[in-house]
């Protein structure tokens, strides 16, 4: 039995290597690569994920899945190898479901339209990217068929970003959030106290921005000697090992927040794949638990610590002192205030803590729509400006500051937005839990220590890797599932009193 | 035989896309990677190429070159086709008789001979290295025994990096070199008009260095849409397609040759990487020739034009623009003798173009010693020192100065260091061919202007990639073998006259 695990440990270390070794190429593509390398790449990473997906799917590996599953069950379950075998298991099952054929279609399909949807946002032309994402879809639905699924045919796909999460139970959490968030931001754009954040429009020097960050991220514990931070186009985290972990971000001169929250959420990723433990490299589970659980770490070092009222009272003077002309004469309230303005808008990227949810339930509802055909390609534009206003009151002037905007269903991730607010619900849980644990950590934060919080973070949630489902994790780590209540009361006290509600 | 020229095309486009892929993994630990990537980035790296190997030794591949071979022959033997089984015959069989272990336990003590090498040099402690080379040069002679040979042990390992040159045919170019070198560096150290050299160590801004170099090779007609520069600590060139050549170099502040000589050097390489014709594009024949080719490329831009006085009285006022405190005061005269310099040192890659072959020499005399076992591995530190006297009449310090100065030995290069030396004597007879089809070159260099120079390379060498071997290659283009005797005139004309002998 032994000798099976080291063999199965053996197969899954290479096809670890593989799929790093993708990353480094899909890293190097954004941040370095000179344009006429576009085509050889797209060979590069099309070849090794091949050879990945044939390595994993391989009989041998079902076969010794299959014998030390026995063996597994004899072994403590929160065992690494019993976590292992268990998960790996549920991985191949999945993979196995899925013909060849349709994995390569769904490549090239993929591939030409995200070249597609680039061409048709930059001209504005829903009409060129309508017939690839007919395709998409259409190829998306018979994934959900290959894969199967009990309730809705939703699931499987969501199941590909946040392992064993139900659109059912998606649903039930997001009406809440909503039926919170809507009369909330209401309340704030009709009688709040207006917010005037004209003082991060200002020309912020992009190196000073820079160093700050840096500063900032060095000072949550973000490693740079097993990890460093670059320039892209969209910022981005991605990682070849716990000793290797790249950020991007991406610096605008005229508005001080793009680098600076930036920075700190993709370093919120970036500790999280910097702590998984030794013990799990190269076995597969040296990843996050999902989706949702990633950006529970990001947001939570972004937003809840990083837009917090004692992060500035430490931080403020010092950014104050790096910019004196452009802060020199803003007081902390004021730009407490400024960095949490509130304001409904059309692009979900540069969305407000409260408002971002809403961007989020729009993509979900019509993600569910056109697995089950209940709604035509065709008719995405006007649906989506439609929801735009019902959900926040706003209308795209046109469709490359709507429908177009986002990336992912081009790629072919239908299933994957949900996962973001999820991870905005997920901070706050880990987080009420962590000053549970010790309440001192707002003192920490307003003293520019972070080892506490990260150090938590570590414990309880980093480590484990993908050893646990995200249910599992959230259960191990709060006591009980996934609830909307403690981020429902976290936005409303946090801007009830920003607004003067 | 059309079906199965495809099959054998779509195989090797898979085996270049994974070498590709190592070489980007590699250029990226040279470039940006953060210390902490170190471990798991050699799991990536051995996992590809083993990945690689496997595949290209695979039987099919064997069978397919079979079936294709007399096919091959009713080819016009020029043709892309015809070329690509003739060559790939020859790589498949020679890959085929070194046994998996071999491969295997030569890379294990490769990696941690490297590390040792790395750590004895900083330490100047030879006998740290000693047990790591000793084991290097064993599995090196059992590598050779299993390519097998005719004449000279040494022979198989040479063609590893120069295809079908034996070790008698270099031995007898390089006595011919040697027998003119000796007296003259002899003449131009006792009789010589001395050349100072100091206005090369002034200090000179990095970034002006930098955009220097990089004016430089954009007229050279490197094009930076399919490549770029970036910093390394030992500056090389890798290529991840046509589209995509890298290029590294490094700048010292206060020795000006450095960075810009380093970048001229790696343009020269970087060329013809971008000039490989695009029909062998991932088919294995998209690479140089040979690495006296390759070297022969790199020396003619960074020598041959890159320390020519024609060269220089374009670009030198352009240099007194960019630094006129340190340069306005010296006539052309002067820098173009600083920069051509001869001085008998003790470190190769610092070695000017007169005595740089004589560090060579010695290496090919020690290499074949090592593999004939005519010397033991305890015995190189004196051996070495001895020998730096009798060739360059100078003595290393230590060893970190001497025998442990190069990566070569320790990564298992052991026959790579003579394509050094060929590349400079392949640089002169490729440059007079090249006058001979157009005498006007030399008055296009001194008016900044390189399309003659590049269209002639890229129409009689860089096309080709390695459709043709090193031999084959030179007798097209020049109508003959490889010969010193074009090198030596070169040489002897050249220092004779800044020497004024």
């Amino acid at each position: 039995m032994e000798q099976k695990l080291t063999r199965l440990k053996t197969l899954l270390a290479e096809i670890a290597d593989l799929r790093r070794a993708v990353a480094v190429l899909a890293w190097d593509q954004e941040t370095y690569m000179p344009p006429g390398g576009v085509e050889a790449r797209a060979e590069q990473v099309a070849t090794l994920s091949k050879i990945a997906h044939q390595k994993f799917t391989a009989d041998e590996v079902g076969r010794l899945l299959e014998d030390l599953t026995p063996h597994a069950e004899t072994l403590p379950p929160d065992s690494d190898d019993a976590a292992l075998i268990r998960v790996i298991t549920r991985d191949y099952r999945k993979a196995r479901k899925l013909p060849a054929s349709l994995v390569a279609e769904l490549s090239r399909t993929t591939s030409r339209a995200i070249e597609a949807w680039k061409q048709a946002r930059a001209d504005d032309r829903f009409e060129h990217f309508r017939p690839h994402l007919e395709k998409v879809v259409a190829l998306t639905i018979q994934k959900a068929e290959a894969y199967g699924y009990e309730e809705h045919i939703y699931d499987p796909l969501l199941d590909d970003y946040e392992p064993e999460m139900k659109s059912s139970q998606v649903e039930a959490i997001f009406d809440r959030v909503r039926e919170a968030t809507v009369p909330l931001v209401q309340a704030i754009v009709e009688r709040g106290r207006p917010v005037d954040n004209s003082i991060l429009h200002q020309a912020y020097d992009p190196q000073k921005q820079w160093d700050f960050g840096v500063a900032v991220i060095k000072d949550y514990g973000f490693d740079f000697r097993r990890g460093r931070q670059d320039k892209s186009a969209h910022p981005f985290t991605t990682s070849f090992g716990t000793g290797d972990v790249r950020l991007t971000t991406r610096i605008m001169e005229h508005y001080l927040p793009s680098a600076l929250f930036g920075s700190l959420h993709e370093a919120g990723h970036g500790l999280y794949e910097q702590g998984f433990a030794e013990s799990l490299n190269r076995t597969g589970l040296d990843e996050a638990a999902s989706l949702a659980v990633h950006e529970s770490q990001s947001r939570l070092w972004e937003n809840i610590i990083g837009r917090s009222k004692p992060f500035w009272q430490h931080y403020y003077p010092r950014l104050q002192e790096v910019f004196p002309e452009q802060l020199g004469q803003t007081d902390l309230e004021t730009f407490y205030r400024a960095i949490n303005k509130v304001q409904p808008s059309i692009i979900r990227v540069e969305a407000d803590e409260v408002t971002y949810n809403l961007h989020i339930f729009l993509r979900f509802e019509i993600e569910r729509l056109l697995v089950t055909e209940a709604v035509r390609v065709a008719d995405l534009p006007e649906l989506w400006n439609d929801r735009m206003q019902a959900y926040l009151g706003v209308t795209p002037p046109s469709d490359a500051f709507g429908v177009l905007q986002d990336i992912h269903w081009s790629g072919g991730s239908i299933g994957y937005f949900p996962t973001y607010a999820l991870g905005n619900i997920l901070s706050v849980q880990f987080y009420n839990r962590m000053l549970a644990d010790d309440p001192t950590i707002p003192n920490q934060i307003g003293q520019g220590k972070f080892e506490g919080v990260l150090s938590w973070l570590r414990t309880h949630i980093h480590r484990h890797g993908r050893k646990f489902t995200p249910a599992e994790l959230v259960e191990r780590v709060t006591g009980g599932p996934m609830d909307a209540r403690p981020y429902i009361e976290y936005i409303t006290r946090k801007y009830s009193e920003i607004y003067e509600l």
